[in-house]
């Protein structure tokens, strides 16, 4: 089969790899219904995130079950899936948390921009839905592999609650889709900090009541302003920069909450400054099992509609474009159909 | 009067001070009843917090109210009252959240350390009891002004729960009296760390279970094996170094809780290892405000004794020794009497 193998800065290659076949008894083999790119996959693409050899890319998907390996009970083939980006055994410690993506057996999924994947842990990482989707619904599913949970994740850890105010920091799809997770937790007031038309614009249809365009220290100022010089009851953060993440800390009020998702890339945080903010922080890979049934029953009962965030759709053997599309900013998230 | 003065690194002296005046209709003059020394009063003692001149210390108190400002209803000479060592309105949105010690009049309140001391804000500071204590009293009463309410805090902002396992980390006066805040909120596990045997013995008069003599990353090595592997629900970081920062954040569980209450002293957080380390992390200055009453009861009706702390109680003209013996480590807090 051919599939998406990053060798380096920008070069992405459609490429033969091997098919995945079951290595454990444990495992699932999928054939991908719809993979996507995500924003994560763009620090190693941009070469922030250095790579010692070619890797397979891809770790958002969903699609129908083939295989099984023989200690799988929980799904058979035929079905349709969704399983997170980390792979998790569901019943360790830190999963009866519901901390999966903390999972004590955790394997990062990888090669899912392809035909076909393997899934490890398949009893603990998957979710099969009631019946096979319809094609109209495959985009929002897809997104629960992780953008959407990770969103959700950024709003729950942020502590978002009926009649909060509320602030978006990062207009890429996961913070888009944290201001969707906001609107659909009863936030009162959502901010978001965006520059881009388009990107304001599905902010808005999401849930958006305010788009702040300042940066830095103004975008902080303008968040004061908006807030009666209080600050946002609830920040979440979705980029990873010591810029936004010093935003988002800035803009909270003291015993406020930040949820942050952005993977850190050189953050530090200065813990006499963290002490003064006053303010809660939680974040980490977010744990897209936990919300998986219900955010699955979400989009099947079309009370949301997160697969708005792909604003791109190309055939897998178009990957490179889809990454470059995304990089330059030209799009959202891009969708690649198999 | 004569009161503390601290002129530099281990030079503290009792010397003539102007007596404290009203100097805002918002005001209170106390009459002391008890002071103490503060385990943050050491930073500057040992010179790692520079002070730039002649500093009157204390910020721990209780005492009889002398005389009060024009505009102040709520307490009224001859009442003994308690007040945070942070002065807060208790009535702007920072205070109707509960978080006193961030108001947006917030005062420092310093030079308790004397036989009078004026109060900001005393409406919204101070907290009178039912009637004056008897002298067995004082000592718990005095802690709820700053140590008991900061350790208070501590167990809170780590979310301790009934059944809840819980570490402290640090044998200092707050951190002993986080494990008798974690013992009041129903912890079936405290794990406390000392190498000292007084504070040993004090941790499990106040409700440790365990104790841990190993520090840094052995430390973390055993609260992970004490643990099953999985780590603390809720660790109380209460000394505000680097190291102790980090054995808190690597002791507790993925989605576990940090609350941090040392002010922290040179601490760099990577944001990398916070991310991964999935936990949640609240902290900053205690809102004691938030707990007085409370906590008041709980002392009143004897059902706690935190004035336990107090291994050496001396005359006020003593200041001075109170502070060395502290700083050696010979006292785990002093109690002075004007």
């Amino acid at each position: 089969m051919r599939g998406a193998v990053l060798y380096g800065p920008r070069d992405v290659r459609f490429e033969e790899r091997d098919v995945p076949r079951i290595t454990k008894p444990t495992d699932a083999i999928l054939r991908i219904s719809a993979a996507c790119v995500c924003g994560s996959d763009l620090w190693p693409y941009r070469g922030i995130q250095p790579i010692a050899q070619p890797t397979p890319m891809g770790h958002e998907y969903c699609g129908i079950v083939e295989e099984v390996g023989s200690a799988v009970t929980s799904v058979k083939p035929g079905q349709f899936v969704i399983g997170s980006f980390f792979a998790s055994d569901n019943t360790c410690p830190h999963c009866r948390f519901d901390y999966q993506s903390s999972c004590q057996q955790r394997e990062l999924v990888s090669g899912a921009q392809a035909p076909q994947l393997r899934v490890p842990l398949a009893d603990g990482t998957l979710v099969a839905t009631s019946a096979t989707p319809s094609n109209d619904l495959l985009p929002s599913l897809l997104t629960l592999s992780d953008v959407m949970g990770t969103g959700w994740f950024a709003a729950d850890a942020a502590n978002v609650k009926p009649g909060f105010t509320v602030l978006a920091v990062g207009d890429g799809a996961v913070g888009l889709l944290g201001v969707l997770s906001a609107q659909q937790m009863g936030a009162k007031r959502i901010i978001a900090m965006s520059r881009n038309e388009s990107r304001q614009k599905l902010a808005r249809e999401f849930g958006a009541t305010d788009i702040v365009t300042e940066r830095g220290e103004e975008g902080v100022a303008r968040i004061k302003e908006l807030t009666n010089g209080i600050g946002a009851d609830s920040v979440l953060e979705c980029v990873g920069t010591q810029e936004s993440m010093m935003q988002a800390i800035s803009s909270t009020r003291p015993g406020g909450h930040v949820g942050y998702v952005g993977v850190p890339h050189g953050v530090e945080l200065d813990g006499q400054e963290l002490f003064l903010a006053h303010v809660h922080l939680h974040g980490g890979p977010a744990p897209v099992r936990r919300y998986l049934p219900d955010l699955i029953d979400l989009v099947w009962n079309k009370k949301i509609n997160p697969g708005k965030v792909f604003d791109l759709t190309l055939p897998l053997d178009q990957v490179a474009e889809g990454y470059r599309a995304m990089d330059e900013r030209r799009a959202i998230k891009t969708l690649l159909r198999p």
